[in-house]
C-alpha cells in the first residue's frame, strides 16, 4: 500500500511518498512543492493546487496523511498555511482520497515512542525506518515521510484498502 | 464593470455580484454555496472548489474583492475557514482573477462612512444602494454585496479593468 504524507504551507509543502507492506516501509520518492516568495497569494495556491494533482497522478497513493496544524506565535502565517492546506486537502479529494490527519505529537510517538522527541530524533527514525544513508532534504520532506510512517504504523494492518 | 463580493466559510460561502458604473451600481446576483454540516472536510472543500469555478463562469466578473480573515475566539473554525478561503483563491486565480482584499472595517468605512458601524446599518445601507426592497438573505449574501460595493467605491474610476 502506498502511503503519500504531506506537510503543508504556502512557500513549502513537503512530500514523501512510501510502500508499506507487514511492517515493512519501502521509500518511494520524497521532495517539496514550492513557490516564489514574491508571487501573488491566490497564484501560489493555485500553482500548489497543480503540482498536488500532477503529484497525486504521479505517486498514485492508496492513502495521504497530513500533518495537523496548530496556530502557535504567528496567525497571519498560520492563516497563510491553512490556506495551502485546504487546496491540499480539495485537490485529494478531487482524486477520489480522504487525507488522515495527525498531529505533530502523533508523528513523534509512533516514529521515536515518545510524543515529544526531538525534531532531530524524529529525522534519525526516519531515516533509519527506511533504511536511508542520510536524513532526506528538505526538513519538508523528512517531516512528510514521518507522517506518512506514523500513518502505516498507525493504521497497521486495519488500514483501508481503496 | 462586474464585481464580485465573496464572504468565504465552508459551511457557507456568500456571495453577491453587482455591475458598477461611474457610481452608480446595480445588483446582477446573491446567494450561497453552502456544504452540509456531516459531510468530511476535504470533500466540503472540493464541493466549494467547483461550486465557486461554476459560479466564476456564470458571473465572469472583472474583479473579486473577498473579506480578510481575522481570528477572534475559535481558533479551529477559523483554521476551517482559512481553508475554505485557500481553495476559493485558488479557484479565483485559476480563472485569471487577483482577488482584492479588504477587512470588515474597509468595508463599513466604504459603505457606512464609520469604520465601527453596526452589522445592521451596513445591512441597511447595502439596501438602499442598490435600490432593493429588503436586505437579502442570508446574511453571508449581504455581507458579500458589502464587500462588492466596497471595492466599487475604495477603487473609485482608477479600477484596473481586466
Amino acid at each position: 500500500m502506498i502511503v503519500l504524507g504531506l506537510d503543508p504551507g504556502y512557500a513549502i509543502v513537503g512530500y514523501g511518498a512510501i510502500d508499506t507492506n507487514k511492517g515493512k516501509h519501502k521509500l518511494l520518492c520524497y521532495g517539496a512543492i514550492t513557490t516564489p516568495a514574491g508571487m501573488e497569494m491566490s497564484r501560489r495556491l493555485l500553482e500548489i493546487s497543480r503540482d498536488m494533482r500532477t503529484l497525486l497522478d504521479t505517486v498514485k497513493p492508496d492513502m495521504v496523511a497530513v500533518e495537523e496544524l496548530f496556530f502557535n506565535n504567528n496567525i497571519t502565517t498560520g492563516i497563510q498555511v491553512a490556506q495551502a492546506r485546504g487546496v491540499i486537502l480539495a485537490a485529494c479529494a478531487e482524486r477520489g482520497l480522504t487525507p488522515v490527519a495527525y498531529t505533530p505529537s502523533q508523528v513523534k510517538q509512533a516514529v521515536v515512542g515518545y510524543g515529544k522527541a526531538e525534531k532531530k530524533q524524529v529525522m534519525e527514525m526516519t531515516r533509519m525506518m527506511l533504511s536511508l544513508k542520510a536524513v532526506p532534504k528538505p526538513d519538508d520532506a523528512a517531516d512528510a515521510l514521518a507522517i506518512a510512517l506514523c500513518h502505516a504504523h498507525t493504521a497497521g494492518s486495519s488500514m483501508p484498502t481503496k
